[in-house]
Protein backbone atom coordinates (compact mmCIF):
# COMPACT_ATOMS: atom_id res chain seq x y z
CA UNK A 1 0.00 0.00 0.00
CA UNK A 2 1.37 3.48 -0.99
CA UNK A 3 1.87 5.84 2.49
CA UNK A 4 -0.48 8.10 3.03
CA UNK A 5 -0.35 11.22 4.60
CA UNK A 6 -1.60 11.60 8.03
CA UNK A 7 -4.70 13.08 7.60
CA UNK A 8 -6.67 10.65 5.35
CA UNK A 9 -8.04 8.51 7.67
CA UNK A 10 -8.63 8.69 11.52
CA UNK A 11 -5.52 7.68 13.11
CA UNK A 12 -5.17 3.81 14.96
CA UNK A 13 -2.72 5.00 16.71
CA UNK A 14 -3.54 8.64 18.19
CA UNK A 15 -3.07 8.53 22.17
CA UNK A 16 -7.01 8.88 22.57
CA UNK A 17 -10.06 9.23 20.77
CA UNK A 18 -12.50 12.04 21.56
CA UNK A 19 -16.33 12.92 20.07
CA UNK A 20 -17.93 15.94 21.22
CA UNK A 21 -21.63 15.63 22.65
CA UNK A 22 -23.48 18.43 21.06
CA UNK A 23 -26.79 20.22 21.46
CA UNK A 24 -29.41 18.47 19.29
CA UNK A 25 -27.64 15.35 19.76
CA UNK A 26 -25.30 16.35 17.37
CA UNK A 27 -22.13 13.90 17.52
CA UNK A 28 -18.50 15.36 16.16
CA UNK A 29 -15.74 12.83 16.08
CA UNK A 30 -13.03 12.32 14.19
CA UNK A 31 -14.32 10.88 11.20
CA UNK A 32 -16.72 13.61 10.19
CA UNK A 33 -13.46 16.48 10.86
CA UNK A 34 -11.32 14.12 9.03
CA UNK A 35 -13.71 14.40 6.30
CA UNK A 36 -14.21 18.07 6.44
CA UNK A 37 -10.17 18.25 6.66
CA UNK A 38 -10.17 16.07 3.35
CA UNK A 39 -12.80 17.67 1.61
CA UNK A 40 -10.65 21.09 2.22
CA UNK A 41 -7.34 19.90 1.11
CA UNK A 42 -8.60 17.75 -2.07
CA UNK A 43 -11.38 19.70 -2.87
CA UNK A 44 -13.91 17.56 -3.65
CA UNK A 45 -16.50 15.08 -1.28
CA UNK A 46 -15.72 12.20 -4.25
CA UNK A 47 -12.02 12.91 -3.47
CA UNK A 48 -12.15 12.51 -0.09
CA UNK A 49 -14.45 9.78 -0.09
CA UNK A 50 -12.00 8.27 -1.66
CA UNK A 51 -9.03 9.03 0.01
CA UNK A 52 -10.68 7.46 3.32
CA UNK A 53 -12.01 4.50 1.47
CA UNK A 54 -15.73 5.75 1.93
CA UNK A 55 -18.16 5.39 -0.34
CA UNK A 56 -19.36 8.34 -1.86
CA UNK A 57 -23.01 8.12 -0.65
CA UNK A 58 -21.65 7.68 2.59
CA UNK A 59 -19.52 10.59 2.68
CA UNK A 60 -22.39 12.67 1.31
CA UNK A 61 -24.47 11.70 4.34
CA UNK A 62 -22.26 12.66 6.78
CA UNK A 63 -21.32 16.51 5.21
CA UNK A 64 -25.41 16.44 4.79
CA UNK A 65 -26.16 15.36 8.87
CA UNK A 66 -23.50 18.07 9.62
CA UNK A 67 -25.21 20.85 7.17
CA UNK A 68 -28.66 19.79 8.79
CA UNK A 69 -27.19 19.94 12.42
CA UNK A 70 -25.77 23.31 11.89
CA UNK A 71 -28.57 24.34 9.75
CA UNK A 72 -26.59 26.33 7.21
CA UNK A 73 -23.49 24.43 5.30
CA UNK A 74 -20.00 23.41 6.38
CA UNK A 75 -19.52 22.42 2.73
CA UNK A 76 -20.63 24.23 -0.36
CA UNK A 77 -20.01 23.76 -4.38
CA UNK A 78 -16.77 25.30 -5.35
CA UNK A 79 -17.41 28.35 -7.82
CA UNK A 80 -15.31 29.30 -10.58
CA UNK A 81 -11.88 27.64 -10.99
CA UNK A 82 -11.42 25.54 -14.07
CA UNK A 83 -12.81 21.70 -12.83
CA UNK A 84 -16.52 21.73 -11.98
CA UNK A 85 -17.94 19.68 -9.34
CA UNK A 86 -15.95 20.40 -6.58
CA UNK A 87 -16.48 21.32 -3.38
CA UNK A 88 -14.90 23.62 -0.39
CA UNK A 89 -15.10 24.26 2.74
CA UNK A 90 -17.61 27.48 4.84
CA UNK A 91 -16.25 29.45 7.39
CA UNK A 92 -18.57 27.45 9.69
CA UNK A 93 -16.40 24.00 8.37
CA UNK A 94 -13.18 25.36 8.42
CA UNK A 95 -14.74 26.87 11.99
CA UNK A 96 -15.97 23.39 13.28
CA UNK A 97 -12.31 21.45 12.26
CA UNK A 98 -10.45 24.17 14.27
CA UNK A 99 -12.52 23.45 17.51
CA UNK A 100 -12.74 20.04 17.63
CA UNK A 101 -8.65 20.32 16.62
CA UNK A 102 -8.52 22.18 19.38
CA UNK A 103 -9.94 20.04 21.90
CA UNK A 104 -8.10 17.45 20.67
CA UNK A 105 -4.87 18.95 21.24
CA UNK A 106 -5.48 20.02 24.25
CA UNK A 107 -7.01 16.77 25.49
CA UNK A 108 -4.00 15.65 24.07
CA UNK A 109 -1.63 17.18 26.41
CA UNK A 110 -3.64 16.47 29.73
CA UNK A 111 -3.59 13.04 28.50
CA UNK A 112 0.09 12.70 28.17
CA UNK A 113 1.09 11.90 31.49
CA UNK A 114 -1.49 9.83 32.52
CA UNK A 115 -1.37 8.11 29.77
CA UNK A 116 2.52 7.53 29.59
CA UNK A 117 1.72 6.10 33.55
CA UNK A 118 -0.87 3.53 32.21
CA UNK A 119 1.61 2.54 29.39
CA UNK A 120 4.50 2.17 32.10
CA UNK A 121 2.18 -0.50 33.92
CA UNK A 122 1.22 -2.51 30.67
CA UNK A 123 5.02 -2.67 29.82
CA UNK A 124 6.45 -4.02 32.84
CA UNK A 125 4.10 -6.42 33.50
CA UNK B 1 -37.96 3.49 35.77
CA UNK B 2 -36.11 4.00 39.31
CA UNK B 3 -33.65 7.20 39.51
CA UNK B 4 -30.00 6.02 38.87
CA UNK B 5 -27.10 7.39 40.47
CA UNK B 6 -24.91 9.42 37.99
CA UNK B 7 -22.04 6.52 37.65
CA UNK B 8 -24.21 3.43 36.66
CA UNK B 9 -23.43 3.81 32.94
CA UNK B 10 -21.38 5.88 30.89
CA UNK B 11 -23.64 9.26 30.34
CA UNK B 12 -25.05 9.95 27.17
CA UNK B 13 -25.32 13.86 28.74
CA UNK B 14 -21.60 14.28 29.05
CA UNK B 15 -20.14 17.24 26.95
CA UNK B 16 -17.58 14.20 25.61
CA UNK B 17 -16.90 11.02 24.85
CA UNK B 18 -13.09 10.22 25.14
CA UNK B 19 -11.37 6.89 24.46
CA UNK B 20 -7.40 6.32 25.60
CA UNK B 21 -5.59 4.39 22.96
CA UNK B 22 -2.61 2.61 25.10
CA UNK B 23 0.11 0.21 24.65
CA UNK B 24 -0.44 -3.34 23.61
CA UNK B 25 -3.40 -2.09 21.84
CA UNK B 26 -5.70 -1.78 24.61
CA UNK B 27 -8.20 0.80 24.68
CA UNK B 28 -9.61 2.57 27.81
CA UNK B 29 -13.03 3.98 27.36
CA UNK B 30 -16.03 5.30 29.40
CA UNK B 31 -17.64 2.05 29.51
CA UNK B 32 -14.68 -0.39 31.12
CA UNK B 33 -14.25 3.00 33.87
CA UNK B 34 -17.56 3.14 34.67
CA UNK B 35 -17.75 -0.50 35.12
CA UNK B 36 -15.06 -0.38 37.53
CA UNK B 37 -16.12 2.46 39.57
CA UNK B 38 -19.59 0.61 39.99
CA UNK B 39 -17.74 -2.34 41.30
CA UNK B 40 -15.77 -0.36 43.53
CA UNK B 41 -19.11 0.68 44.90
CA UNK B 42 -21.31 -2.20 44.81
CA UNK B 43 -18.48 -4.17 46.02
CA UNK B 44 -19.17 -7.32 43.30
CA UNK B 45 -18.97 -7.69 39.47
CA UNK B 46 -22.64 -9.41 39.49
CA UNK B 47 -24.36 -6.14 41.34
CA UNK B 48 -22.17 -3.48 39.09
CA UNK B 49 -23.03 -5.74 35.94
CA UNK B 50 -26.55 -5.64 37.12
CA UNK B 51 -26.67 -1.51 37.83
CA UNK B 52 -25.50 -1.23 34.35
CA UNK B 53 -27.61 -3.71 32.68
CA UNK B 54 -24.75 -5.63 31.26
CA UNK B 55 -24.84 -9.81 31.24
CA UNK B 56 -22.21 -10.80 34.33
CA UNK B 57 -20.48 -12.65 31.27
CA UNK B 58 -19.82 -9.42 29.80
CA UNK B 59 -18.99 -7.47 32.56
CA UNK B 60 -16.57 -10.52 33.79
CA UNK B 61 -15.08 -10.09 30.04
CA UNK B 62 -14.32 -6.88 30.63
CA UNK B 63 -12.61 -7.45 33.56
CA UNK B 64 -10.62 -10.22 32.84
CA UNK B 65 -9.49 -7.94 29.76
CA UNK B 66 -8.39 -5.20 31.52
CA UNK B 67 -6.47 -7.26 34.02
CA UNK B 68 -4.46 -9.02 31.19
CA UNK B 69 -3.66 -5.70 29.64
CA UNK B 70 -2.04 -4.66 32.82
CA UNK B 71 -0.43 -8.14 33.46
CA UNK B 72 -2.31 -7.80 36.65
CA UNK B 73 -5.24 -7.46 38.63
CA UNK B 74 -7.53 -4.23 38.30
CA UNK B 75 -9.83 -6.39 40.77
CA UNK B 76 -9.73 -8.82 42.79
CA UNK B 77 -11.91 -10.92 45.34
CA UNK B 78 -12.89 -9.70 48.63
CA UNK B 79 -11.14 -11.58 51.73
CA UNK B 80 -13.18 -11.24 54.99
CA UNK B 81 -15.86 -9.33 55.63
CA UNK B 82 -19.53 -11.36 56.34
CA UNK B 83 -20.40 -12.05 52.45
CA UNK B 84 -18.50 -14.04 50.32
CA UNK B 85 -18.50 -13.85 46.61
CA UNK B 86 -17.35 -9.85 46.51
CA UNK B 87 -14.65 -8.02 44.68
CA UNK B 88 -12.96 -4.72 45.27
CA UNK B 89 -10.37 -2.81 43.14
CA UNK B 90 -6.53 -2.88 43.93
CA UNK B 91 -4.38 -0.08 43.97
CA UNK B 92 -4.32 -0.44 40.24
CA UNK B 93 -7.96 -0.38 39.74
CA UNK B 94 -8.27 2.47 41.25
CA UNK B 95 -5.43 4.54 39.82
CA UNK B 96 -6.50 3.46 36.27
CA UNK B 97 -9.95 5.55 37.46
CA UNK B 98 -8.43 7.96 38.88
CA UNK B 99 -6.19 8.83 35.40
CA UNK B 100 -9.04 8.74 33.51
CA UNK B 101 -11.30 10.72 35.34
CA UNK B 102 -8.47 13.52 35.51
CA UNK B 103 -8.06 13.16 31.85
CA UNK B 104 -11.98 13.36 31.11
CA UNK B 105 -11.64 16.45 33.42
CA UNK B 106 -9.23 18.26 31.78
CA UNK B 107 -10.64 17.45 28.00
CA UNK B 108 -13.94 18.82 29.08
CA UNK B 109 -12.63 22.20 30.75
CA UNK B 110 -10.64 22.44 27.73
CA UNK B 111 -13.72 21.46 25.62
CA UNK B 112 -16.20 23.91 27.32
CA UNK B 113 -15.09 26.96 25.40
CA UNK B 114 -15.55 25.55 22.09
CA UNK B 115 -18.58 23.64 22.51
CA UNK B 116 -20.29 26.45 23.64
CA UNK B 117 -20.08 27.85 20.69
CA UNK B 118 -20.54 25.45 18.23
CA UNK B 119 -23.51 24.84 20.34
CA UNK B 120 -24.36 29.08 19.91
CA UNK B 121 -24.37 27.81 16.29
CA UNK B 122 -25.98 25.16 15.99
CA UNK B 123 -29.18 26.56 18.15
CA UNK B 124 -29.35 29.79 16.26
CA UNK B 125 -29.99 28.97 13.11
Amino acid sequence: MPAKSENDQPSDTAPLSLRLNLARNGRLGPGKVTLLENIASHGSISAAARRMNMSYKRAWDLVEELNTLFGKPLVAAKTGGKQGGGAQLTETGLAVIGRFRAVERAAEEAAAIHIEALNAEIEID
